[in-house]
């Protein structure tokens, strides 16, 4: 059973290449962007503007070959894959919560990215603190690293 | 350009049709379910259990055709289609944050669940509240919704 999509969108961010990039919207922090919505999808952005924050789903389009154990940018031992956020996926989708500045013609312009130019747009959904956020909650082998995201850009080791 | 996806394994959960559901995670709270990950794809599982939440990608599997203008379950008037959670996208990937409680022989135990029974799973990632988490946020449309999830289910309305 294979589910087909199609990008929505295009997400235009100032990172052209996988090196040096902030590697979660946190590292971000700032920097801009936008989304450019396919005309035919316009119509469903009515409402959205109210929103300082949504969720983006987009394809590592630069994604290649998985493997299921991979040493992520945070750390220095392999790791489950399904226990990091590491591009090469068996279903190379990411997941980005961005701040959303405002509208105009279709394109959003947003704050926080940390995709590659270009990354195909899947779907955007609301950020909504009842449905997304979690307290008192344990983070494994992050649990120190998490902590310095901010300061940390990738390297080229998911090539 | 078309991205295809393939299931990784497949959610179990005691909901069976669409209506009567929690309408999210949070109006699931300790409704329990499971994830039988296919063996292939094991390996990837390590270090995910030091996590308490995670985040599930699975495909709105039962989703039809979708309408760019919707009537949520928290509203009674018609919203944009990518201000609301509705399950019918033009990319109908499903999007929650579970608890995990723990890992048995490829099965996640899981917790708040809030997706159909036999669900396929597209991808599995750490929630992690410095990637996930923002304050000072405006929910639009959602702002006094969002307060009432908890008891709230679906109908029937997305068939």
């Amino acid at each position: 059973m294979t589910l087909a999509l199609q990008p929505i969108g295009v997400i235009n961010t100032p990172f052209k290449e996988k090196k040096n990039m902030p590697i979660q919207p946190a590292a971000g922090a700032g920097e801009k962007g936008t989304v450019a919505i396919f005309e035919e999808y316009r119509a469903g952005l009515r409402d959205l503007a109210g929103f300082s924050h949504i969720i983006l789903l987009y394809h590592f389009h630069k994604s290649k070959k998985f493997n299921l154990q991979v040493v992520p940018f945070l750390d220095t031992e392999p790791r489950g894959l399904f226990a990091t956020r590491a591009p090469n996926r068996p279903n190379p989708i990411g997941l980005s919560v961005v701040q959303l500045d405002k509208i105009e013609n279709g394109v959003l312009h947003i704050r926080n990215v940390d995709m590659l130019d270009n990354t195909p747009l899947l779907d955007i959904k609301p950020y909504v603190p009842e449905f997304d956020t979690h307290t008192e909650i344990r983070t494994g082998w992050l649990e120190k690293a998490r902590k310095n995201v901010a300061s940390r850009k990738s390297d080229d080791r998911f090539r």
